[in-house]
């Protein structure tokens, strides 16, 4: 599979300066601070998750906010994916611009200039929106008529999160009647994402929480039923959850996390047979002890600039942690302080450390360094890295 | 101040996609989310910082890690600055690729690729490098000789941050010795740089935390003299902090974060006539409310990928708070989620907000929009975004 034909990649680029490695490098030649993606793991994961959602009879729409790549998009869609999702007009853009056929914008928009944007990018590419509120019809209408499209649309219905979403039922069936009369805009289904519930640590309360937003989306489909309208999609679940929501009445699911997996998510318990149990952490930060000048701790060169922490700190990877007692204790712009209360570590060690958070994690970053077992196979670029208008 | 002569600002950018406004543009016509500076704001700030440092009669080296940005740098060096500090030596190359004659590279190096690659910079540029370990003198040595240059070299000593830097006194001494002994390499100075005392709330810890840390100065600059090693140059300190180092033995302060300010440092307490409270918060994120499904709420349009949360939520800016009960409760990737108790907010109000910590914010951003009134003036690269290498 080839990186994005972007320019930069091969002509131009400084190691050191562009990209932290070449493709070729052995592991210990990559620069460091650098964002590793261990091939075979994502895979591994791409696959297991296109398997499973088959398995259950769901279709499968990775989320490529946690990503950002159009390559890595291309891979989830080749594995069975039936399109991605994007949170914003600008990394939707990116994704078709690298190759990617169908698009669903899981964001509420109001600027009528990011929703021509979306109109336009239908003209290419199959696109879906969606909207939560009966004042933005008109807007996305009008975008709809001026770039001459049927734009598909989906109502966004609360699902708990007390985040976006229009309640369930009533309001939820006029906003789609509303959608299905305008002009240019064709009532398409459900959109129903329950952010909250992915980092609830229980699978037991995780699976109330995915029944009571059923119930919400059973209530909606009730009342478009009796409105006669036609409702063949319900999209929604991340990687925490989407067990649950395959179950039904969902029938589409949107996990992103998955291709990674971070250590926030790894603080999740997994129900009996659940993949979430399974997905390996296929990224790793790879970073240099610089400095050891004090007894007890080690500054290591991956801070705030190459992962981000709110929600909480990376997890450092040992082939065998036993009780070595490192852990990282923080991290300021360009360091972060690790507990080596044995000192065990020596200036030049290099370390991996799973990412707290992956999605804000990959944004930093322009590129990923594809390893193949111990050897650089390619650069994959973050193409829609920094985009978020 | 013309922007960066950088490939792609004028020809080629598309609003919404590259940039989220272009010059010209109103202060409503900017796509959000974006992040604006007040130029009059900064440049106040800048002029400020330079006065106050001049007055105090200590150099001002400000540290680029805060704004990334090569233009920035050249407006701080206009005002009287002696040249920037950077972090990394991806960024320090990104200056002096932007016109920056003078960095002092801030950081401990253990590769030796990024050693040369430092050591070649000073072909070019005034460079000076640091060190906090006899181990790595050998290194660098080879660097300098291979790339026909004297080095500056400043020994790093702990300033009591348990971070980074040589114990003060005999060790500190030693590696004096060391450095200035090694071929290619000049002894030029000491870095004491205290991170934590920069966030300490109250002005007369920040005072203790400072005046150890000067004791700890004294004491290796006495050895020095011991040994008959000169050292004209003490450097460190920061916008918080600054002032206790100025009353000496620093010659030389690093400040960053006075051009922009972010909520972090607001929270900070000023002594008296300490310049901390008069430096404006220059810098904002410009947002809109893009999801008012439920009452008592507002979602709007930045999240994690344009502003990050490790140092506190941001602060919204409003013209008259009063009662309103708005703040930011927190961000997910893309939203933030607001208080909205009075139902106040409408779809599609515009907000401000202060970053809770600038640096890792900035590094989000390519562009900075620079407002003038109300108007957008021009655009600012942030020409060493992402460069941690």
């Amino acid at each position: 599979m080839p990186s994005d034909p972007l320019p930069g990649l091969e002509p131009g680029l400084e190691p050191g300066y562009d990209v932290p490695a070449l493709p070729g490098m052995s592991l210990e030649e990559i620069e460091t601070p650098a964002l590793v993606l261990d091939l075979d793991l994502a895979e591994a994961n791409i696959a297991l998750m296109a398997e499973r959602a088959a398995a259950a009879g769901v279709a499968l729409r990775p989320h490529a906010k946690s990503h950002r790549s159009a390559e890595i998009a291309r891979m989830q869609i080749e594995a069975g994916a039936v399109g991605v999702c994007c949170q914003k007009v600008a990394e939707a853009e990116a994704m078709v611009r690298g190759g990617v056929p169908d698009v669903l914008l899981t964001n509420d928009l109001v600027d009528p200039r990011k929703m021509a944007r979306a109109a336009r990018l239908a003209r290419t590419a199959r696109l879906t929106v969606i909207c939560d509120d009966p004042a933005m019809v008109p807007a996305w209408s009008r975008a709809a008529e001026d770039a001459g499209v049927e734009l598909p649309m989906l109502v966004e219905i609360d699902a708990g999160s007390a985040a976006c979403g229009i309640d369930p039922g009533a309001p939820a069936a006029a906003l789609a009647q509303a959608v299905d009369a305008a002009p240019g805009l064709r009532f398409a289904g459900l959109q129903s994402y329950c952010g909250v519930a992915q980092h609830i640590r229980s699978p037991s309360e995780r699976r109330a929480k995915i029944s009571a937003a059923a119930e919400r989306v059973r209530l909606t489909l009730d009342h478009l039923e009796r409105e006669g309208l036609d409702c063949p999609w319900v999209t929604g679940g991340g990687t925490g959850s989407w067990e649950f929501e395959a179950a039904g009445p969902w029938t589409e699911v949107q996990c992103g996390s998955y291709v990674f997996m971070d250590a926030d998510y790894q603080r999740d318990t997994a129900a009996p047979g659940q993949a979430l149990g399974e997905f390996a952490n296929a990224l790793f930060v790879l970073t240099t002890v610089m400095s050891k000048a004090r007894k007890g701790t080690a500054m290591c060169d991956a801070g705030l600039k190459v992962q981000t922490m709110e929600s909480g700190p990376p997890r450092i990877l040992l082939p065998d942690p036993g009780n070595t007692g490192l852990e990282v204790l923080g991290c300021s712009d360009e360091h972060a302080k690790i507990a080596d209360p044995d000192d065990l570590l020596k200036l030049g060690d290099r370390l991996r450390m799973t990412p707290g958070h992956c999605d804000p994690t990959v944004n930093l970053h322009d590129w990923l360094v594809g390893l193949r077992g111990e050897t650089v196979e390619r650069l994959i670029r973050v193409s829609a890295r920094g985009r978020s208008l």
